[in-house]
């Protein structure tokens, strides 16, 4: 009986195609899986800068500009990628030729500069790789239902990778990017972050959300839909020469597939949170409702919500809204005050939102009393705190980030060694 | 009854449409068009330097480069002035849309980097048009059978443009380049050149082949096919407002739309030749193809010959080759000096050819003589002749270059008043 072969997606982001020696590094990293006997498929961003100053040519032109034009522009830049790799690849003697999204088909909705992928014909690319060709897909865009181009929004390579992964049934999408993996925290902040070897989707969400900018969320989200497993690591470094070495980067998987759960995996922080108080409302049914209903209503996304008692039968509000909606979240609260009847109002934007994320909380009791003991301990004062099944997050002043980080990082185990 | 509605096709080559402000400027020409009336389809280049980079990147990657990838990797180059150009005309209220070849489809053979247009589906351009909307072509591109990107060779966009007039059956063709036209010569050498307000295709192809550069001969052959309307003008300075107004630039046409024929149209130079002298060959039948023979196996280009009797019963053979083909073609010949047998063999690099070219030579007798008798009143001694229905070309010594087409512009009336 013939063994299967391994069959693999590799995507390289911008940073790793960022100059002709890059790619040609990219290709002799593609060359190593196609030699250890993988069928690859490959997947590219645009050349660092690239995207940017396409993007810079239609605003300067239109600040409104057509997205139907914007794409047809900005889409050519992976197109110019994948034809170079194609050549790069070929002068190392090995097949390959460039696909752009109309000619697979990938096919998206017609949300232009941010569309949705609706399908991926595997059937070309099957046979291009079948027949001993690499195919090298210019990521981050496809075409849609009248044949226009239409592209993903950014970091949408990560997407285009993901997708195409699933439709080839591929065993893995390897993420070569300009970091090495996904780290328990930011490593400028905790000089003892240390990276992760398994990550659940729903961690690797969590973690995307709060901070953590490795992978674009939608692809995250499509990998779980479709069970891809994802491997986030460095095209900096040697790759493994197949897929049975050592990998060196994260792998993004399953929950069922990561068999040490632990506690915490993660720690990540945001500073884009400000906080509102509302102070001494009558407390009286629908006090929530008459708050949080005209905020929805303006589009003002609230996160964390907190309700304690006042003096003499109020209640206070207390919860975050992103920075950028902070003027108008307070606007629209000052033409609601005849509703809600609060006495006073205040904001503080000057701090920051740490979340410990992992999946061994659905087992692990005590998680978010650590947290608490931890932070009591450096009399880090809680003043805001949310939580959901596998996240616990708390609003601290913002000059206490670094402390914090720190100590729930040591606190949670997750110090390297 | 209606009035026909005037249909152009517009196109602006690299220099029109080099930066934003450029397109901007574009724009407002393409807006005067469509404001007086006209059903306009644009064709655009890339914006200038843009292709050279891509071709640089290519040839970096692999001198020997996959022609199909290098097709992605060019294309793109006006891809992105399609989509930026149809912005800018929304932005000043001219609704438009880019069309890249495989959208229209514009169809061309597999000679890939250098392909040939087999056909141009009109349907869908001329019913974007019908409901009010510019289309902007990408130029210079078009898809082969198996549905990957080809483009037709540098300069290539001219010929997408004169396609598309053809397809589209447009009343005129206008190129607009960084020139105001065609001249009767060469401006830089001949003070007194003038714009030639009408030229006949048959004119056009000679003047192009042996030196003028205004448009890319392909498109000109292209045009006098499919009797295409060609107009070359300047996107540096104002368009005409309307397709009834004084036009500023060089038509080319056939030959019955031109009333006033005159004798020569323009005089072209090349000091692309060189000239062979093979002498005191055994005159006997046969001469001439164990000369041309071996030459034409060898890819050697032999242009203008002329046969003339030597001492003894013998012959001399004088002609012309590119000069980048001279080295090989006097070591072929050394090879053949068995067969041939002739005593000496000279070249000279230090040439010039001159022709003067007019559909009036067909009704004028005597345009052979002025060339002759102008010449020989300054002295120059004319080294090889050839002449066709519509040229008279001569071989003279480089050094008289400036002197003789100064001499026969004026010979021939075309000084400008």
């Amino acid at each position: 009986m013939p063994l299967k072969i391994p069959r693999i997606v590799m995507k390289f982001g911008g940073t790793s195609v960022a100059d002709l020696d890059r790619i040609r590094a990219v290709a002799k990293t593609v060359k190593k899986q196609v030699e250890a006997g993988c069928e690859v498929s490959v997947v590219v961003s645009a050349m660092s800068g690239v995207t940017n100053q396409l993007v810079d040519y239609c605003q300067s032109l239109s600040p409104l500009f057509d997205p139907y034009e914007y794409d047809a522009v900005v889409a050519t830049g992976e197109q110019v990628t994948s034809g170079l790799l194609a050549i790069a690849l070929q002068t190392i003697g090995i097949k390959a030729r460039s696909w752009q999204g109309w000619q697979i088909p990938l096919k998206t909705d017609d949300a232009h500069s941010k569309a949705r992928i609706e399908s991926v014909d595997s059937e070309a690319l099957i046979e291009c790789m079948k027949s001993g060709v690499v195919p090298v897909v210019a990521g981050f865009q496809g075409v849609d239902g009248t044949g226009r181009i239409a592209t993903l929004g950014r970091g949408g390579s990560d997407t285009s990778a993901v997708a195409l992964a699933a439709a080839l049934k591929a065993d893995r999408c390897d993420i070569y990017t300009d970091v090495d993996g996904i780290y328990t925290t930011d490593p400028r902040i905790v000089e003892k972050a240390r990276r992760i070897k398994a990550i659940a989707y729903e961690e690797m969400l969590e973690l995307a959300s709060v901070g953590a900018k490795v992978l674009q969320t939608r692809s995250v989200e499509l990998a779980m839909k479709e069970k891809v497993r994802v491997q986030v690591l460095s095209s900096f470094e040697d790759s493994p020469a197949a897929m049975e070495d050592f990998l060196p980067g994260s792998l993004v998987v399953s929950e069922d597939e990561i068999v040490e759960k632990e506690q915490v995996t993660g720690i990540a922080y945001s500073l884009n949170e400000a906080k509102v108080v509302v102070k001494n409302i009558p407390d009286q049914p629908g006090v929530a409702s008459a708050i949080f209903g005209p905020l929805a209503s303006g589009n003002v996304n609230v996160d964390m919500i907190v309700q304690s008692s006042g003096s003499d039968n109020t209640t206070d509000m207390t919860f975050t809204v992103p920075k950028t909606e902070l003027a108008q979240a307070v606007q629209i609260l000052e033409n609601e005050r005849p509703n809600i009847r609060f006495k006073e109002m205040s904001t503080d934007s000057d701090v920051v939102k740490i979340s410990v994320v992992g999946i061994g909380m659905k087992s692990h009791t005590g998680v978010a009393n650590t947290m608490f003991r931890t932070l009591a301990e450096r009399s880090i004062n809680v003043q805001v705190i949310s939580t959901s099944e596998i996240k616990v997050s708390v609003l601290v002043a913002a000059e206490y980030k670094e402390l914090a980080m720190r100590a729930l990082h040591t606190a949670y185990g997750l110090d390297a060694k």
